[in-house]
């Protein structure tokens, strides 16, 4: 099975001369694959603006009067503050990401955003599986629907992984005999059709995509997945896109985590009880009309 | 296995009276399953607009001068053949589908629609697989990349029946097995995590989602995939759906059969061929300068 | 000039049964004009789905597990809070509007709906003006560059009325003058093309388009532009608006009022801030690092 | 009046070495302003990818297996050939435009895109509005109601000049008399708001924006707006828009001529015409059931 360090860095073009707005930090990332999960990577192919960029941009919108109104990092937090989200689609990036198909399929929720995926009808797709790390096997959570709880162990743990990495195999060694033009034995067959083999494989198989998107998308992007609650197999490359982005636009980069990763927003319910609460006063949440899931969740963001 | 007849039609609203507009034959159909394939379903949940919405629209942009200028399908005819979208855009449509997850990967990829698709990591999926008809199990094309060749037959096509039936079994098994709280004796174990249990299910598992597209863009839904090219399994969708539409804006379905689907385009190479023929003369691809592949497909469109 | 008691209500198609979601209070609605300035309208010309279609689209999602887990009013309060966008999605309104040039302009930027605006190349525009009732008739703020001061009164009132006035008068006349095909003393002549004729037209004539978008994205819409931010004449629109939505989708209102209208979000800065003003202390901007502007804000929300 | 000549370019980002890829004749426009009408231009900002990015994009789609199948050329032809898009989508490309506000309404139809508009409620539009050049002062057609017909001369253009120069003046005028916080003999006022002021200015005042667009909806732009029917003012820029793909992307400029703007397509009946008459035969509209306008644009094609 290729590992993430057999795998060769994408020939890059020639070194250029260029005018366009370039980043340092970015060049230096360019081309060489970030390791994700145990086979997957997410490889930066290209880049477009900067933090400059982005306020170029607001300058437009605000014309030459407020021209010095105020620094480069205060306009983008600013802008961030208050939803003023069209100068950050002036930004860029495009990535070759290998993933999972079943995180693929939470990603393509996202539709604002360009997509060149491997396809399956066309190539034949390699024996790569994600397999959790034992650390991530966790049970289903006893609290919350869509959540995990405690962490497998021992028997059961093992008996897991041994049904994740039997089937898989089982899969791709049938999916490898539907395909074949010969049998074991060397009796010639037909082979069936790329497009009907790929059906029997299961969604911990790895695929690939060109993924392109403007920084506002992808802010939107990692507001949801980078979140405690997303899964945390897609969480895990939402992260590693936070240190991307961390270098490419610094100063969005603050103004994001700090109105958004860090913000809190409270609802008109919300608002009444903390009035109340700078007043003084012990609230419940009958108080101010809260359902329980409300209520626990208020209580939570003082915790 | 629950097949389609077992499947309950949903609830619809009480019968109400309406100033909207409405269609008989849409009405008709509300509520109750389309078969598409093995388990699958394509179901009617609601509408907006019929043809005399895309006309009433385009009047908007034509104002009142052109009112009597043409009759409603004449105008549908000339707002189809110019690519005059947005009159399209005023009807909607809603469905409740149940399709194989392969299926549901190809159709995400057009954006510019509505969906909510059933969790996997909220909820159980159910053990329902798509198994295709003797008929639909295809060798590999020998000539194109993407395509199917003949039919499967005898071992063969029993070796990969047998092959997918099982694998798609014991997935489910294991699936469950995961899932469980307690081992097959009794013993209780803690239980997978539903978001990392599902990724052992094969890619010919169902889901189901509700999608909501505008005309317009479902008409480029069905000009790609309810071509001859579309892989067979959406294709079937794609065909079910263009009865629906022929029911619910039969003035738009003929214009789209005429300049869409039965519609050919020649490229200047082409026009330069075809000029030439008409005046008698014989034309070679040397002669335009076409690939072979092109020349391949000129030469397709008089056959 | 025509005013909007003159617009004749258009004809509605005749009364239906339908199994489609239905809204009485929407079915009332549907036609008449709602008079929004001194010549604009908004007219329901559709609508798809109610409270109930929400539900079931976020049911789906779910699955059968949650189906008696709350009440749908409740439901649909969760999925606002937790900013799931997509059962949102699945109602979808249609609007005729009528509306200044410049009111349009801001309108358009939000790119997720579907426009058929009337046409000035194909049609000629009506002779309406939005003239401002003297009550917003505004001074420019001295505080901050987007907005607006005092009221303008006496003499400087009456110049900019006049100005607006003539100046439409003006350009309409000379709009027709141009398009004639004949001097005004009966001379031939050719006539400007309709598409430059427009050109002299000021930005507060009015236009009108129908407009038609889903509910997450008309919810987005009228949380920028019901806002006391935006300009009075686009609000003016969005509040008849909201009047709308509070018929339509009761629950999914009182959801919006309560999670977008009537909440806040605070910074990182600003929670730092909070949680030192629970426990007693006074804070200054300093203390946690905010701009003037940021801590101004902060202050704001007090009060 | 400032002109195009004196418009200063833009300060431009100093020279730096990147892996991006980089096209020469792109480096070469950065920056420079390309006059467009009389006061207008196009001036790239940034561009991202190259042909050999569609490239790139694609062979992800096809995988390994079709690596050496074709040159890049043949593979850019046959994907613009066969509809498949989103490879072109891997290119990027943003301007700074100066345009007229009427061109501007039709260019912002165009959805896909990010726009960032110089703000009229924020900043004080320029005293600059387009004036037809004698040559492009057309009449109404009186074939097309959208259409322009002969060039107005003599008395008619010079009062049409008249008008529009006159106006335009004394919008602008106006305009600046109701910012103003004098009157012109130096007595207070307050001044109207900026956002109300703004309504008396034509629709031929200039307007600026930042536009960013991925390479496939500029081709699908250009091909309706480069289009022989468009309206001049707006195809002016969409043919200097040409010029630069031609330079960006030259390979993909080749399919796109031969496939799109040289391409014709014939709807069914069409094609049933076609092949009677490369039979020989001789046939009439009647013979295929064309409308007279379907059979004129028919005939129109082999002129």
């Amino acid at each position: 099975m290729p590992t993430i360090e057999e795998q060769k860095p994408v020939t890059l073009p020639p070194l250029a001369e260029t005018r366009r707005a370039t980043v340092p930090a970015m060049e230096a990332r360019l081309g060489a694959p970030i390791p994700v999960l145990d086979h997957g990577f997410i490889r930066i192919v290209d880049y477009m603006g900067d933090d400059a960029a982005i306020v170029q941009a607001a300058r437009v919108s605000y014309g030459a009067g407020t021209k010095t109104a105020r620094d480069d990092a205060g306009l983008i937090r600013y802008l961030m503050r208050h939803w003023h989200s069209t100068p950050f689609e002036m930004c860029e990036l495009k990535l070759h990401v290998k993933l999972p198909v079943f995180v693929a399929r939470q990603w393509i929720r996202h539709r604002t955003a360009n997509v060149n995926e491997y396809s399956a009808r066309y190539s034949i797709l390699d024996r790569e599986f994600y397999i959790p790390a034992p650390e991530h096997l966790a049970a289903q959570s006893t609290v919350n629907n869509q959540g995990r709880g405690e962490t497998l162990t021992g028997d059961e743990a093992a008996r897991v992984l041994g049904y994740l990495r039997d089937d898989s195999m089982r899969a791709y060694d049938h999916y490898e005999a539907m395909l074949s033009q010969a049998q074991p034995d060397g009796t010639p067959q037909q082979g069936l059709a790329r497009e009907l083999a790929r059906m029997n494989l299961p969604a911990n198989i790895y695929t690939q995509w060109y993924w392109k998107v403007d920084l506002h998308n992808l802010l939107h992007f990692l507001r949801l997945r980078a979140d405690p609650h997303a899964q945390y197999e897609i969480r895990a490359y939402a992260e590693a896109l936070c240190e991307v982005v961390k270098d490419w636009v610094p100063a969005a980069w603050d103004a994001f985590e700090d109105y958004r990763l860090n913000a809190v927003t409270f609802s008109g319910k919300g608002m009444e009880a903390l009035r109340r609460m700078l007043k003084g006063e012990t609230v419940s949440r009958e108080d101010v009309g809260m359902s329980a899931g409300e209520w626990r969740e208020f209580e939570g963001v003082w915790r």
